[in-house]
Order: C-alpha cells, then sequence, then structure tokens
C-alpha cells in the first residue's frame, strides 16, 4: 500500500465515524430487513457458527448473528466506531458471543488463526463498488473463511436500463410560468462529468434491463474488479425522451436451511427505493425514442487512478445496427423481425404436433 | 472587513455556485410560491416599480417581479451563478426588465444613483439567521430603498418551543428487537456541541410556542443583530418526554393592494416542510412533563467570533418558580392559579352586569 492508499484508506475510515452515516444505513429498511431476515430465517444454520463481520459499523449485523445462535461473532471495525459497537454489544448482552475488535480486517488475526463458517458484511457502495469494500471481503475470504463457509451475501448482480431523466431535463423547462431550461442545461453539464446518485421512478424506465455483470463472491478476486465492462443491446418498450443510462445492484444471500427461501437486497426502481438510490449517467442530448427500437451501448466501470476506492465509469453510446442482439430479440431490426417470425412458425409446428400426437 | 471576514464570505458565494441548492430552494414549494404569491398577487402595485433584488441566484424573484410588471429590476448576485441568471433572464424575454449585476451589493452602484422603489430577497438561513446575509439586505435597504419603499418580506418572527425527538431518543431503543441506545447516546453527545437541522413533527411540540424575537426589517440594524434573546416560560399541555427546544421562524411580505392578502412563509412544525426543516437544540438528558407543568429556559442567539456569518445559540434551563409569568397563564403553579381565579371571578362578574344589563 502506498502512501496515497493509505491516505485514502484513512480517510475511508474516518467517513464512517460521522454517526449520521449509519442512522442513514440503519434506518434504510430494505437494507437492515434483508439481512435480518437472511439470518434470522435460518437459526439451523446460524446455530453453533463461527462469523466474521467485515466493516462492522454499529455492530447490527454482528448482533442478528447473535439472535441466530452463533457461537462466536468475531466484529472487526477499523474505525473509531468499534467503541460504541462494543458497548451495544454490551447493552444487548451479546458480551459472551461478539467480540468486536478494531482493526482492518486485512491486519487483524483471529485467536489460535481460527477458521470461521460465516463471512457477513454489508460493503455495498452506490453503483455496488464504489468504495472498493468488497476487497477487504475477499481478502477476508481467502484469510479465514473455511472451504464449506458461507459468505452473507454470495452473490452480486449490476444491471443497467435506459431511462428517462425528467428532474434533470422537463422540470425546469415549466417552472411556475417560467422557463428554467439554461438552469437544466448547467445542470447536465456539471452532472456530464460524474455519475449522478439520485431516484429513478420505475416508470420512467425505458426498456427492460440487462445484467452488467454477475460475481459469485465465492470465486472472485480482487483483479475482477479492477475493470468491468459490458456491451448490451436493448429494445425499447415504452416510447419517451432517452436522456440518461441508470444503473442499480441486488444482491442475494445463501438459503441453507431447508425451508429458507432466497433473500434478495434489490436496489431496483422497481423496489423499495434504499440509501443507495439508483446510479445515473445523464446523455449531454436527450433522444426521443419510440417502441420496439434498438438502444445499445458499453459500459466501463474501471477503478480510478488516484483514488483505488472510486471507480471511472464510462458508457459510450453504440450504433444497435452493428451490435449482436440477443435471440430472440423484440426490436425492429429486420434481422430481429425475420429471426422472431422464424421462431413463432417452429413454434406453431411444435404446437400442432404436440397436439397431433395427443389426438 | 478583516481578512477572516473575506475568507468567510468567499467561500459563502462560493457555495451557492452549486447548482444542487439552487434546485432544493427552488424545489421547496412553500418557499416559492409564498414569494410568487406575494409579488404576483399585487400587480397593481408592482406595476412599473423599480426593484432590487439581493443574491438574486438563478433569478427567479427577480422574474416574478417582470411578470408583476416592474419597470425595472437589479438583480444582484455576488456568485459566479450570474450568468446563468442572466441566460435564465433572456430565455424568459426579460433582458429589457431584468439586469443582472455581479457584485455584491455592499459594492455595487446603480445607474444614476438610481433608488428602488421595492428590495426583494430570500436570505433567511437557518433559525432565520445562521448566514448572516439579512445585513447585506439592510444595506442595500440604507443604501438603495426610497422612503416609502418596501422590504419582501418586511417582518420576521422567530419561536421556540419545547418538544420531544423520538428520532434522537425512543428510535434506538428498541431498534428490530435490539436496544441500540447506545447510539442514541452518541448521537446525542454529539448533537450537544451544535443545533441540529431536523424536522419536528407537530405532535410531538409539548407547549404552545412563544415568540423569542420579532423583526421589523424597516428599523432593524445589523448591531441589532450581533445578540438576540429570551428568557421564555412555557405551559406544558401534552405530557411527555421533554427533550428537546424546537426552533423556528416565519417571515410575512407587506400587502399594499387594496385586494391583497398579507402572505406568510412559515417554517413551523405545523405548516408543510421547508428546506429550512426546524432548529432543535437537543437536550443532554430528558425529562417527563406532564400538562400544566411550567417550563423555562433563557434563549440567547450570538454572532460566532471566528465566523460572523455563523452564530452560537446557547439554551439555559431556568427554574420557572423563579421566571415571570404571562397573564394569563395556564400553569399550575399556586401563583398563576390564583390569578386564574380571579380573572375567572372578573369576568363572571363583568357577565352577570352585562347580561343584567340586558334583561
Amino acid at each position: 500500500m502506498d502512501s496515497m492508499e493509505n491516505k485514502s484508506t484513512k480517510e475511508y475510515f474516518q467517513s464512517y465515524e460521522d454517526i449520521s452515516v449509519h442512522r442513514l444505513m440503519l434506518d434504510d429498511n430494505a437494507r437492515t430487513q434483508a439481512y435480518k431476515q437472511a439470518i434470522l430465517s435460518q437459526v439451523n444454520y446460524f446455530s453453533d457458527k463461527v462469523v466474521l463481520d467485515v466493516g462492522a459499523g454499529t455492530g447490527i449485523l454482528s448482533l442478528f448473528c447473535a439472535q441466530a445462535g452463533a457461537r462466536k461473532v468475531y466484529a472487526v471495525e477499523a474505525s473509531r466506531l468499534s467503541s460504541l459497537a462494543e458497548r451495544i454489544v454490551e447493552t444487548n448482552n451479546f458480551s459472551h458471543i461478539i467480540k468486536v475488535i478494531n482493526n482492518t480486517v486485512e491486519n487483524v488475526c483471529l485467536p489460535e488463526d481460527e477458521k470461521v463458517d460465516v463471512i457477513v458484511s454489508e460493503w455495498m457502495g452506490f453503483y455496488l463498488l464504489h468504495e472498493g469494500m468488497l476487497d477487504s471481503v475477499l481478502t477476508a475470504r481467502d484469510k479465514f473463511l473455511k472451504p464449506d463457509g458461507k459468505l452473507f451475501p454470495d452473490t452480486v448482480s449490476l444491471y443497467s436500463a435506459p431511462c428517462s431523466l425528467p428532474k434533470f431535463y422537463d422540470h425546469w423547462e415549466e417552472f411556475h410560468g417560467l422557463d428554467l431550461s439554461s438552469l437544466g442545461d448547467e445542470e447536465r453539464r456539471l452532472k456530464g462529468s460524474q455519475p449522478d446518485i439520485t431516484e429513478v421512478n420505475k416508470d420512467d424506465l425505458l426498456a427492460s434491463h440487462q445484467l452488467v455483470c454477475e460475481l459469485d463472491l465465492y470465486k472472485t478476486s480482487s483483479k475482477d474488479l479492477d475493470s468491468i465492462s459490458s456491451r448490451q443491446v436493448f429494445t425499447v418498450s415504452r416510447e419517451g425522451r432517452y436522456q440518461g443510462v441508470c444503473i442499480w445492484f441486488n444482491c442475494s444471500f445463501p438459503s441453507i436451511d431447508l425451508d429458507a427461501t432466497r433473500v434478495v437486497l434489490s436496489t431496483s426502481p422497481h423496489c423499495q427505493q434504499t440509501h443507495w438510490k439508483q446510479t445515473v449517467l445523464v446523455l449531454p442530448e436527450e433522444m426521443y425514442v419510440i417502441e420496439g427500437e434498438p438502444l445499445a451501448w458499453e459500459l466501463i466501470l474501471e477503478r480510478g487512478g488516484d483514488d483505488w476506492r472510486h471507480y471511472n465509469i464510462q458508457c459510450t453510446l453504440l450504433d444497435p445496427e452493428e451490435e449482436e442482439h440477443p435471440v430472440p430479440c423484440g426490436c425492429v431490426l429486420p434481422k430481429c423481425c425475420l429471426i422472431r417470425e422464424i421462431i413463432d412458425k417452429h413454434m406453431q409446428t411444435l404446437d400442432s404436433s404436440h397436439l397431433g400426437s395427443q389426438e
């Protein structure tokens, strides 16, 4: 770690000493409830397990694990918040279960080189990867997780979809009888230089979302996170003003107990809004798009040079005619229409032969 | 102005170059609508008037004045936002009416030493006085306002009331089946060092509010703003956990047109929430209070030493038995009960003599 990384890391941990950040995260009910459900719905699994909580903060996830019957929980928190976590653990009478450790997970040693059954962590940043905390979880996995150990969460996915952004465009065009569109222009010019964290209404999505990437956290390496890219093709499902690229993530938790269902924490515009909101790349110029129209772009997320906890997100609009489309594709391009027709015919043949055999 | 003030002033104006601050203010509908109504409901008055807009920002108030028929509007804006205001003025075809001036009102000179009929300004900060922008409005008044000129707004009042603060106290006591009260303790310890800007629910007020001060802006001087204090007595109207002191302000606009009503912009918990929210002094220890109980405190707002745009707010809880109570007072202290009894008797005597004369 060079001095730049040290500085960035110090500032990073200091930012989590702010209680209001923790209030925001705890009060994010979709987030807190997802972890609570993922853990407390599996008391058979958690019973007697050893858990490592990476970046424990106020200790809430450690407490859930203790409530679920864990034998031992190591709550590792590098910021000064660890002393608060300790007090909260005491208040809830879990001091015999939860050991709060004020250190980074990179530097921590567990007593007697103990290995753990479970790693819990809430490491997700804006657009999933901002903050680079997943690297610490992967380090913890390689150092401490038993071969059959579980990660909570264990799978994460990043999605994108084209959208309208009325609050950046239309909103100012008619404002109390005045035209403030210059304000919108200026705002978009400024937004153009960095992604915006904002709430996108599900009705403002213009096409079904596409997967940018899915990470199986048992297999992912830090190197995999340096650069993520995807070329994507969309078919417009609702005509409108195409003004931005909306990005969000889901993360899902393992279900090990027989009757447990897989819990998914989604930051999609279709779900209850979370403190992560959505990430939006605001297009410098809008385009009017119609139903069935194909859209395409290449999305590249790359770790920032100076600050490895930040990413540069680049979106290049592509000519959809030159891109490979999914099969079947619902767009209006002749090739996709033809394929659709062939598939339909084939399905009809299959149907009638199937009906024939029934007679 | 010494160098400290220069630095503070520079940073102050830079803070208003952030478009998102203006989005927040414009989208504060109570605020925008109050100014719009105060101005546009009086087109007879505004017609042909010369207006000065102090700290014009995006120029919205200047535009309202132009819409109301003003002959000339000087929109003075010291930050770089003035160029945006200029573009917005052009878009709305008011360039012949509104002249945007990129300067501080302290340094500006109007063409031919013109005097103005109206000064409009949205200068209010948190708890009214934060930011110290009122001083600039008073300077503008003394430099530019005609003797019979009007200030929009022209009267402001500061209020306070005792309140419960469930989000700082109760919220953490039972959180997803856990006791996070240590987090609440820590948060309150931190809040103790500075007032908090937060939304207080009207149902959490424990007594009718009292006036801290009322300022008639035609008469107020900058010196009056250096220190504001008030000793206040409250009678608890609803039993509950007394956990904080809630402060807010109203400001009201002149009604000059015959059929115009006086518009009041209120930031009270009883009204639609604004971006000013309420200012809260969180008590380090809560007290349980019952209906009729008297409460008293002294509130002192004093300009901060290093940064004259900031205030130190000090609240000293007083022994209500030693304070002078209003007459009549609804509290349970023997003296106030006695006075109430005497007044009641007196009113009965008046009533019966009044009834007697009717017979």
